[in-house]
């Protein structure tokens, strides 16, 4: 019979992720494909099954070796219907992938959002390994986390728990993607820190981010702000400053009210170096009430794939019961 | 044999509740003595034992019938040491009040903070009886919060969460108690708006409460406030609407993070009637996510009896192990 796994999926935006995972959490292998979704999503889900054929085959099993199947999806969904209820990126709209995917395996199949995945990868060989109580963020286009009491994600009524992005932290702050004003996402996501270096250059301010974009004002992304500051360029500096200190009150906020272990930071925003996550730890520490003040701010340690190894995890709890 | 109860204590830093409670949460007989703090933390805990042994006596009970003890006390304490760290109006300093009360009785003794005991209280006996997954927010004096998850207070690594007081929402607002700024305490709670309104005076604003006031500006309370804003004062009222605003705003973000089947609304502050309450539910609607703004805001059932009816479900708890 041979030993046993699980395969996973995380699908994104523009790329799809598949891998096979043992029980101990290690990934035998991994392919990425682009998610194609104007093709539509049952023609994402029929890549997703091939690709997931072509591992196992790639491996010499047998697809009674797969214990289960786990999947990463963005945005919100329902996980006890196993519904995408939206995802724009991928033009979802209450798309019911787990009978979709039943359509080409038997095993069980277990659905959550990135950031829970991506909580739940990082518990399992990541940053929070020795831990079973810790909230993950991840600060990339916006702002999500999740959150692990007594290691299994905490989901609340509405399967909206953890949603760190849309806590408000400056009420009369720029408005959200939500609609919303002052929501955490809208003062510190790679969104908002384009949006802050556009309004500079609006304003004619002095940075050598005007020479990057050229004539396109509208390529402007978080990453030449992040470029721009690691040269010095105060303008930029200015902007990771600021979106830092608001971070920092949100991990504070999150500190205070959930008290976990650790919090473990992710996402592509906060791989950008010091210029914002030095701001980042001041605030926390300035902000934080003095018994968490201690409590520990570490590096994701999976990088791309905190969420199809958290995804392997879904798959694991859900064959195992554990 | 007879039947088996709880006794239950409230320590407040005026006044100490004592109850007995049958195993079905019903409070058959409770008294109220007042809290002595002056002549010491040794004395006040004589008194609740004193207390204690006479209702057992006046409902003709045997000291065995007492299955274990429940003991609310305010402020931060360690719940592993049963030790009260630290309770400036009991002028109380790393109290060790479980073994204190062991000195009196033979039974298991159980101890948490004022606001997680009301939340308890809540769950068994009052407004969150149908409800496992809920959150408690008292705003009085101040404001404090307990986390309820599959009917067990959730306290987070340092008994911290919860801790709802010192979310920061505004991050430029006044200081707070504890020292940062902006804090949902210092915006919203009895402390705040008295000192708001102090603020009015000084700044020569026209409202009655100068009249109420008279030469003791130092005697106005939020009560005060409360009372001008019923008879239609204009300044009274916007002090509550901008303190419900506050409010409003930190219950939408502790129901995006913690995704509860419910709030309930405990504490003085909240049952000065709609001239905050409303606001406090105009903004919660504007503020949360639109899959949490269903969440019902409920407002306290057990009153001043929340806590002590919390700390017999505590000794409940610790007595079945359910």
């Amino acid at each position: 019979m041979g030993e046993r796994y699980v395969a996973a999926i995380d699908v994104g935006g523009t790329k799809m992720l598949s891998g096979l995972i043992s029980d101990d959490g290690r990934l035998l292998c991994s392919r990425r494909v682009p998610s194609n979704a104007r093709r539509g999503a049952d023609a994402v889900v029929a890549d997703i099954a091939g690709t997931l054929r072509a591992l196992i085959d790639a491996e010499g099993m047998q697809s009674g070796q797969i214990a289960a199947i786990g999947c990463s999806v963005p945005g919100p969904l329902d996980r006890r219907r196993g519904v995408v209820t939206f995802s724009p990126n991928l033009d979802w709209h209450e798309y019911p992938l787990r009978d979709a995917l039943a359509n080409y395996f038997s095993q069980p199949i277990l659905i959550d959002d990135d950031a829970n995945c991506a909580a739940l990868g990082e518990g399992w060989r990541g940053a929070a390994a020795d831990s079973a109580n810790f909230l993950y963020v991840t600060v990339s286009t916006g702002v999500g986390a999740g959150v692990v009491i007594d290691n299994r994600v905490y989901h609340g009524v509405h399967d909206v728990a953890g949603e760190a992005g849309h806590m408000v932290i400056e009420p009369n702050g720029p408005t959200c993607s939500c609609g919303n004003t002052g929501c955490l996402e809208a003062l510190c996501s790679g969104t908002s820190i384009a949006a802050r270096a556009r309004d500079a250059l609006r304003h004619g301010e002095e940075t050598q981010l005007r020479a990057m974009v050229g004539a396109r004002p509208k390529s402007l992304s978080s990453e030449m702000v992040f470029a721009a500051a690691a040269q010095g360029d105060v303008v930029a500096r200015e902007i990771l400053a600021t979106a830092g200190l608001y971070l920092g009150i949100g991990l504070a906020n999150l500190a205070t009210l959930f008290d976990p272990e650790m919090i473990v930071l992710g996402g592509g925003v906060l791989d950008g170096g010091d210029a914002m996550l030095g701001p980042v730890r001041t605030s926390f520490m300035r902000r934080a009430l003095p018994s968490v003040r201690a409590t520990p701010l570490r590096p994701a340690l999976l990088g791309s794939h905190s969420a199809l190894v958290g995804a392997g995890r879904l798959a694991m709890i859900g064959y195992a019961g554990d």
